[in-house]
């Protein structure tokens, strides 16, 4: 009697085949899908994944991994896909494991200022849901980023300068593991000397350890007073110079952020605004009454030091969205400025004694290139980024913007700053990480391959296994 | 003709005799100095090290952990001896790299607002050199510890309500792995999403996966403005709904500190002060003038919702020196209420919604027993320590602390708290660590394993191999 011999499926086959018979048509492997989540907000390109899986729950994830652990299939965490470095893309094929479904805020508490979400809620909507509470979560990159992948990222923004990142904003993390277990990494304690770290381990893991499923947050009274302004400075060295003054002195700006003149037309253009083109700060101060007018007067000052003294004053709460709203849209504003162009948005951080030299070389690499590209920055962090707009049909752009990248970054790390300061590694940065770390990498990579193992958490990311 | 076989000598001996040939007296045998170096400042005892290796550069820490890597031989890191879980204790032997003598600040940059100093250098020591430069380094645990050891254990104080602990102002550390490789776990930008977070990784991981050689740390401005006083309450619920209140408005107080009647009146005998004897706070206010009044002016109000009006304000420098001189001397004030006494400090941090019930059931374990105990805590995160004063030749005042401090690792847990806010693990606390991270201790000791696989770096502490 002969054996029946049934076709032999591909690993990746039979895991889509019983997740499709465990969740019906939460796993999809139509080719919209697939390909909506095979890309990010940047240039990058490269496979979609095999199928997308859409949980719903922890138990969930839990189990999609398993599967996959089993049968050493990719899995892909996927939030909002608004990453800047390929982090979604499936270079290895495998799943995405799509938690945008998982949107529940699970706990407030007012008394001790957190907050417990899923993984895939957004920064907005969690902002709207607390909007009746007299608190808010301040991290704000540009995108409106689900929680889970701004803590995989490690995601700053506007308010870092005085709220932290996600690295300070943080409580707890519930993560699935390469083998399918849960853990979580802390309690909701201010503090705790109990044991490794591991909430700040997977907080910029970028889905390589683990699949971030809930987070835990600080989060912060709504501020008893608010003041936004623009001021344009003579020169980007005169409006550094404003903002290095400023944190030396200690004045608590809430945001403190640079626009150079090309990004500042863009934003104009994009939001119909009419401010000056010239290199501008956009300012907030949070506090009370007294305390934000007594910010207000030292930072006139230092900018009067610089021969700025043009302050647009955003009255309304309506204005004042509208600004913060214009500034958040401008990497769309840039590309907006060359029609039918990708956008391929870099960033890096130094200490802020180096910015302005950082700034200014790299505007004179700039105007050497025929590249167009826009500088816009969290300068009180010391953090900016390039947003290049290439053609798509001139792959020498993409060369020369190449170029200019690599000599960012090098400037970057010879000035004691990093490689990213906000957009992370992907894959886009795997060799600047090298660059940047040397023998960290391995020690890195000696940490990646004793939590997965079988490389099936984002594998080609951040380092090579 | 018979080979000449030497007489064995344990992988130790071999060792001790290389370190003792290449560095001649910097490794000492005596037994002083290896049981100085075998005892922290609270009741663990265990063996002292075989050897005690005093380095002076990070390349002396690799030289010598090279070697007892290749004959794998215990290492354990030494700063000021000041710990309080076992942690510097050699269970089993081998060699204690004391850093004491790495006692240089490298670097100190007022524009960038931060620091590099060698593992030796003591808080006290850093601010001492800071004095002229305009700037100061907030965090204080009781003891003048090196800053290396503060890395190691995580630890805060009575600041980090507002500056935050070691884990927030790190920027970077060198750090010698356990075959001996020097990395730099980070450079001096603000933020970064480049990798895998090691500052994070090592901040906390008490010397068990590697040596902590250099320091980059925040430091801050002295503030324009600092006002200190004491006031006491008719409870500690009324003390510290206080606190809650004050935090939940946003008031950016930089110390606020809690000591039970038990504690204050420690304080008052060890001092030579007179305060009222009650449950009291410690507060001290960071600012401009101006908005120093104002939250001088909150808090007042808040403490007199809860009964308390009595400020005593530190006038002069001089007398807030002396306040918070008395404070830190808390536990040296608490042993000294019972002469010949042997301490025992233990500490918990709780979300602050609970902290009161958290202290007022510690407290009432407290009355049932017969073992005198203070309660002095760090409440504006909620964290609070309790020092247990026993009589050294009574065993079941041990028996029965140790009861107490189960309870109340429990209940913190309970609470969604950790079972330490700052003092860390050491061997004192590797079951709490257990109840507190279930299968978060198996991915500890995965990195644990995976970056000192033959379990060199200060073996018997954190997490069981």
């Amino acid at each position: 009697m002969k054996a029946v011999v049934p076709p032999r499926e591909s690993p990746v086959e039979i895991v889509i085949a019983e997740l499709r018979q465990r969740f019906g048509d939460r796993l999809s492997t139509g080719q919209a899908v697939r390909e909506q989540h095979g890309k990010g907000e940047s240039y990058h390109r490269g496979p979609p994944p095999d199928a997308v899986f859409f949980a719903e729950t922890t138990e969930e994830v839990a189990e999609a991994v398993k599967l996959c652990a089993a049968h050493k299939v990719p899995v892909i965490p996927f939030g909002t896909g608004t990453s800047l470095e390929g982090h979604i893309i499936a270079l290895h094929g495998g799943i995405t494991l799509d938690v945008s479904r998982m949107n529940k805020v699970l706990r407030v508490s007012v008394e001790d200022l957190d907050v417990t979400v899923e993984a895939g809620v957004t920064r907005k909507q969690l902002n709207d849901y607390l909007r009746d509470t007299g608190l808010f979560f301040p991290i704000d990159p540009g995108a409106d980023a689900s929680l889970g992948g701004m803590a995989a990222t490690r995601a700053s923004g506007t308010n870092a300068v005085r709220y932290g990142t996600m690295r300070e904003n943080v409580l707890s993390l519930k993560v699935v593991m390469a083998d399918g277990r849960i853990i979580r990494t802390a309690r909701r304690a201010r503090k705790s000397s109990a044991g490794y770290d591991l909430t700040r381990l997977f907080i910029g893991s970028e889905g390589t350890l683990g699949v971030i499923t809930e987070v835990t947050l600080r989060v912060h009274g709504i501020p008893e007073a608010v003041r936004a302004a623009v001021c344009p400075f003579p020169s980007i060295r005169d409006a550094v110079n404003t903002v290095i003054q400023t944190i030396q002195a200690g004045v608590p700006v809430a945001r403190i952020e640079l626009l150079d003149e090309v990004q500042l037309d863009a934003v104009n253009r994009y939001s119909k605004l009419n401010y000056k083109i010239a290199p501008t700060l956009f300012l907030e101060f949070h506090g009370t009454e007294r305390g934000v007018e007594e910010q207000v007067q030292m930072v006139k000052d230092f900018a009067a030091d610089h021969g700025a003294t043009d302050f647009h004053w955003a009255e309304s709460l309506e204005e004042r969205n509208k600004l913060w709203q214009a500034r958040h849209d401008g990497y769309y504003a840039a590309l907006a400025m060359r029609p039918g162009s990708t956008g391929w948005a870099t960033d890096v951080c130094v200490p802020i004694s180096r910015l302005a030299d950082c700034l200014l070389e790299t505007k004179a690499d700039l105007e050497k290139s025929t590249v167009p590209a826009a500088i816009v920055g969290h300068v009180g962090d010391g953090n900016f980024h390039l947003a290049f707009m290439l053609d798509p049909n001139k792959p020498e752009e993409f060369e020369e913007a190449s170029r200019i990248n690599e000599r960012l970054v090098h400037r970057a790390l010879e000035m004691d700053g990093t490689s990213t300061g906000e957009h992370g590694v992907g894959f886009g940065k795997m060799d600047c990480l090298i660059e940047e770390h040397g023998e960290g990498v391995d020690v890195m990579r000696t940490i990646k391959r004793a939590l997965d193992p079988d490389n099936i958490m984002n594998p080609g990311k951040m380092v090579r296994v």
